[in-house]
């Protein structure tokens, strides 16, 4: 039947946003020193995200999607930590920090050679979602808590439009992996409930995935 | 302490996309003769699938996500079909209907008062998400399918941005409810993957509650 080859791309709207995808091998990964590891106790760490509170208020994160493409699908790219938990490359503002300088400097310190005073040529996009927590130990919620007590934490998702060509240097405690949109959907067990809600963020664009 | 009632929009980005809503208050809800039912079997149904996509190729259905303020916080209006399942006020593009077109014709269906010759302003806004069915029975996903096959069926959600009052006339065989984010979000088994993720799709938007 010749709808079965159907280009998919033909039936999205017109009005559709499109989001320009190149594929994974025009991308050039490489490795660098392991950054310094707090090395805390999850005690510990509650003891200073409640200090931080009270000193300076609400915490936020920015994070980063980026998208590749590989057999046909858009990949996210994910950073690992010992093999176990996932995460978008980013973190946290400083006090004062605008959210697109902040994560201009985060994706450098995670995904670009170790070079202070190199300017990385981000292209942060559009914000695609927010999260918040109630207490920094709840489960993050897409919507600010209803609730009268200030949340703790806003974590941030923008879109960051890749160049055709690029290279990557991730420090040697983090491994970059390209996570298929089809793996991430759903699976909030192994990806978080985060990650795993981006390929619905993304549902409203049409990839075009360029070759050339 | 001064932190605890400080409002969570004064902490978003001056750049997010701000939605305005309105109280359910402003609203009239009223009800008119049942539309007439299918009362199809599911093999009926299946049948009809099959034989209008060799007809006629993919199945196009848009969907209107429209929002009131209660408590503070804001609710997804839903129908609900026979206390059982929920649905967004929609349903499917006649042959090359186009998508805003399709909707209002719909919306008005399910929403306003009979009147074949009204025009009952509904005010379509961007497209925030997409849902693809690989096959007509398949669980749906927020991107195309990654097979050679074409996908059966797609699902656009709308934003419709409701004016500051109006009257909804519903058929007496639906239920309107409104329905908050914070009970949809992450509850798939009783309202379905694609309305439990539009907390997540709308999670960019800043809400103002527009009360005089």
């Amino acid at each position: 039947m010749g709808l079965e080859m159907a280009p998919v791309e033909a039936e999205r709207s017109p009005e559709q946003p499109e989001l320009q995808i190149y594929p994974l091998c025009r991308y050039y990964f490489g490795a660098r020193d392991a950054r310094p590891c707090a090395g805390e106790t999850a005690a510990d760490r509650a003891l200073r995200l409640k200090a931080n509170f009270a000193a300076r208020g609400l915490r936020t994160c920015v994070h980063g999607v980026l998208l590749v493409e590989l057999s046909g699908h858009p990949h996210v790219l994910l950073l690992q930590v010992r093999n176990s938990s996932f995460l978008l490359p980013g973190g946290r503002l400083r006090p004062a920090e605008q959210d697109v300088q902040g994560l201009k400097r985060k994706l450098s310190s995670k995904l670009a050679a170790a070079d202070p005073n190199g300017d990385h040529h981000w292209q942060i996009g559009e914000c695609i979602g927010m999260w918040w927590r109630s207490e920094f130990e709840a489960r993050p919620v897409p919507y600010p808590p209803p609730s009268t007590r200030a949340p703790k934490e806003c974590v941030k998702l923008f879109l960051v439009r890749l160049p055709m060509a690029r290279q990557f240097v991730v420090p040697r405690n983090l491994k970059l992996l390209a996570v298929p949109l089809s793996q991430i959907h759903d699976n909030a067990q192994v990806y978080g409930p985060i990650i795993s809600g981006i390929p619905n963020l993304l549902s409203k664009f049409s990839f075009n995935v360029v070759r050339n």
